[in-house]
Parts: structure tokens; sequence; C-alpha cells
């Protein structure tokens, strides 16, 4: 208890130190890649406060979102739609499976291909995630008008387009 | 040699294989949180090729960049304006440090505060840098309209703001 209220009087200080002096941003401020990263940190920080008690990370929780949206798909499928690796993908799968929340089946057509699949178990934690998302984006959503979220999307799409 | 040859014959297949089945993205593709976080890995991946020589993070290229504009800028100023836990920015810190880039020194003026100063080797290399951010840079913001650019920029900024 004491420790907690220590850490509290210290998160406080530091914030005050950072009050004081006006950081010069220089060039950084102006800067697309910075401010995107910034803006993507902060919806990341919520959406995980979203999720927290689930204990899933962003990638799982859209590994889970496509598996349902596309039962049986490739797990290389869903490492490319997603831009991960292999090595990555292989990890998020393994332990989604291990919680029993999604399962591996070679495939019977192409035997290099591992198909995969929710469970009940993955179906009923998908719905519950759906419901806390809806609520984040909500959240980011209402802070722009309907054109100007509409130019954001079409904008954000168009840095994938570029690749 | 051999190996890279069928590393690339992999990749190669792998990407063949995806092109296949058109995945069904759902409502994921909507989402605001999804996008954004595509578009940050999409300028990413291009920023870590623009440097990756100099084998440097975001992070600590970010603080290089900080402390320049603000000589003597204390630690935990540095992390509090770059978004980061104390921990992450000492380890940031220690690393800049131990390549010579980055000096620390203790304030005069209270014995607990870290000030941060950049050491001629860590300006030089800033010089480099900000050369490749530069072109990097122009590679993402060609994709927009000047006033396009100007409104995402806008609109990045109203993610920190909320906070």
């Amino acid at each position: 208890m004491r420790r907690n209220a220590n850490t509290k009087a210290k998160v406080q200080a530091d914030s005050e130190a950072l009050a004081l002096p006006e950081l010069m941003f220089e060039e950084l401020d102006g800067l697309l890649g910075y401010r995107l990263r910034r803006a993507q940190g902060a919806m990341h920080r919520d959406f995980m406060d979203t999720i927290a008690d689930l204990e899933l990370t962003q990638k799982q929780t859209a590994c889970l979102w496509l598996i349902n949206a596309n039962p049986g798909v490739a797990q290389v499928s869903v490492a490319g739609a997603l831009g991960m690796d292999r090595a990555t993908m292989m990890a998020v799968t393994d332990r989604l499976e291990g919680r029993g929340l999604v399962i591996r089946k070679r495939s019977t057509v192409d035997r290099r291909r591992q198909e995969l699949y929710l469970t009940p178990a993955g179906l009923t934690l998908l719905r519950k995630i759906k419901t806390r998302v809806a609520e984040h984006e909500r959240r980011f959503k209402t802070l722009f008008k309907q054109g100007e979220l509409e130019a954001l999307l079409a904008a954000l799409q168009k840095f994938q387009d570029r690749n």
C-alpha cells in the first residue's frame, strides 16, 4: 500500500517537472511519421485498456477476427493479410491454440497448408471483443465530423496501397 | 547463397498462395484502429529500411532528435514527450550512451535530474538521419495533395490531444 502511494506521488512529481520547460520539438512535430506513430500509440493504449482483462494482444485479436470471417483460412494467408512474418504468425497461433480459442487442421487438399478454425470458446471471446472494440472505436471516431472521418480512413488506406 | 535462393523462392510461393483466395475482412477493414495500425506499420517498415545500416530504433532516433533540440534536457522530460515509461527511456539512454552518441550529466541545480547532451558523434549521426528521414517523409507526403496532407496531420494530432 505504502509503495503504491509512493509510486503515485512520484508520477505526479514527474508530470509537474514535465510541465515546466516547454520542449522544443523542432521539425519532429511536423513529420508525418512521428504524428502517425503518436496517433497510433494513443489509440493502441486505449485499445489495450479496453481489452486488458481478456489478456489478448492486438495481433491475436485481429487473427481471431479474420479466422472467424474465413473459417479454414490458411495460416500463411492470415499472416500475409495482417502483415506478419511467418515466425510471428506461428507464435500468435500457438498462443491462441494453447488457450483453446483456435484449432489448426492440416489441409486434406494440400498437406503443406495449415487451416485455422475458431473453437466455440474462441467465438464467445470474439463476440465479447467486438462489443468492446465498438466502444473503443466510438471514442475516437467521435473526434471527427463524418466527412473528416471518411477523408482520414481514405488517407490511411493510401499508406497500405503504396506497398 | 543456396539458402538465400531457397528463402526467396519460398517468399515468392507464399505471396502467390496469398493471391488465391480473397480474404473476407468483414468489419475489420472499416475499423479506424486497424487502418491506423496498418498505415503506421507501412510507414515504420519504410523508415526502418531507410536507416537500417545505422542500427537505430525509431525511439532512439526520436531521442537524439529531441536532445539535440533541447541540450541538457531532463531524461524524464524526453520520456514524457515521447510517451515512454521510465524503464524504456532508461534502456534507450543506456544504449545511446553506450554507443557514445549521448552523455548523461547529473544536474547541478537538482541532483535527482539527469541532463542529456549529444556528443559530436551523436550530432554527426543525427545529421545523416535527418537527410534520410527527409527522403522517407517525401515518399509518403507525395501520396497526398497539399490540402489533404494538412487535413491528415491535423486529424492525427487529435488522437494525441484527446489524452
